[in-house]
């Protein structure tokens, strides 16, 4: 596997691997801290693509005041391992002063959608989002790029993008890796106590319990967005609720009545430690009413 | 010359071009409405390129309320007639709804640059640009594309959003074409009376002075700039003056003291018709000073 530490070794690699035959170039964009949600993107970039490219940046730019840069973990010896492991063929891991030139005042902005849920409560980080996912591309140069499910306005703002500044890449949303009990895998879960860590499965819970209601006929968005909060503030006492919202799986407009797919989506904020997950909900296909 | 009136045909042409071996695609981005100044890009396209594409497109989202997005000239046959006649070998010239399909909300701004001179007169003006001309760049994927140096803050906008944004194009910016009297030839022009294009060319005459103010000595902006103020209230008492400013050629901040290569630009509204003309200033190598 080639790790490139500059676009020129990045874009020199994948130029090589195109003029040696690779029709089709996957990337994976990641913040390190690989885990198995990640390595789940590479297996489908494997499967889907001649040559894979991970990067591996924190971003600066999609972290607010107060936020976790500095902590954020970047273990990348490990990441480069697991890289290879899942049979990556180049990881990229620029600098900050190469991927942010001095001077860089360019931003990509996605309005109405990245004013919503996580984005309310983190102003600027889709922007932050979106401009380097932009830098990426247009490094890299992908023919599909994977994205988890689990950062699910991550992937509707971005498809966005695609689709509105016409970029030559396919997106493909690959489905949120779960632990054992149901906790959506992130970086940041190594950083719950354990007391947290056993309250952080609520999470899921809730949106579980979500999706059994509309399975048993509730069409209501209120009715299930007060059984889940009820339900978080009982199992997770130690978890402040960023949202719980129920949104129209496109749009990210709060829906009041669950007729067509929605998806259910959960911020919850243990310490310094902020925790989101969502499913879709798909009301049966005979509705009751 | 092939006329591509969807993305999709563009594309296509492109990758034909390529498959065929062009090595190098340049694209002149156009309103159409083609005068010298854009021949001059079809030219310097053709010297420089194997395959050029000139796309004509009036992008409302770089119109302002109440500026001349309606009565934009839109003479295509003869815009077309021109491209073929310069040696083009694809036009694109798509419809708004393909550039900007319904529920477009996306954005490239850059920052600060955008905010001086035409930028702080027509807001959002230049994120309208950015992003048009993002759009076009991931649609053609062209190698070079050119811009005239008429519209000064455009070509350094767009530089910078290229460059901080990492896309894989070059950008050239070519010399403004002039009338025989000095005024830089527009597609607006056509729309002066005939006292008004007769004062018109005072906007090339301020800038010729300050040059010769430079050339001669002058050091202090604030000098230059009132002699220029000066000699377009006096030739030219029908034109409204937007801006008349002296700024560095790359921040585009006003500058005191003209040392380095700075340049002098000028707005003038003559009824609802607004010019605009620059020059680069550089002062003589051996200074008196």
């Amino acid at each position: 596997m080639k790790v490139a530490g500059t676009i020129d070794e990045i874009r020199s690699a994948v130029a090589e691997a195109r003029l040696a035959g690779s029709r089709t170039v996957g990337l994976v964009p990641t913040m390190g801290a690989l885990h198995e949600g990640h390595y789940s993107l590479i297996d489908a970039a494997r499967e889907g693509c001649d040559f894979v490219v991970v990067s591996i940046f924190v971003n600066p730019a999609q972290f607010g005041p107060g936020e976790d840069l500095q902590t954020y973990p970047r273990p990348l010896e490990a990441d480069l391992a697991g890289c290879r492991a899942r049979g990556a063929d180049a990881a990229f891991v620029p600098q900050v002063e190469e991927m942010y030139p001095p001077g860089a005042v360019t931003t990509v902005h996605v309005a109405g959608l990245t004013a919503r849920l996580c984005g309310a409560n983190r102003p600027g980080h889709f922007d932050g989002v979106c401009t380097v996912v932009a830098k990426l591309f247009n490094i890299v140069a992908p023919d599909v790029a994977y994205f988890g499910a689990k950062d699910y306005q991550q992937a509707v703002v971005v498809r966005r993008m695609v689709r509105d500044l016409h970029m030559p890449v396919r997106i493909e949303v690959c489905p949120t890796v779960r632990e054992a009990d149901g906790l959506a895998v992130s970086s940041r879960n190594v950083r719950l106590s354990a007391e947290e860590r056993a309250e952080a499965v609520a999470l899921a819970e809730s949106l579980r319990l979500a999706q059994k209601m509309v399975e048993a006929g509730a069409r209501g968005a209120a009715e299930v967005l007060e059984a889940m909060r009820r339900q978080l503030d009982e199992r997770a006492p130690c978890g402040q609720v960023d949202y719980v919202q129920v949104v129209d799986s496109e749009s990210l407009q709060d829906v009041e009545e669950i007729t067509a797919s929605v998806v259910a989506a959960v911020a919850v904020r243990f310490a310094s430690v902020r925790l989101i997950d969502n499913m879709l909900l798909t009301p049966p296909r005979s509705p009751k009413a």
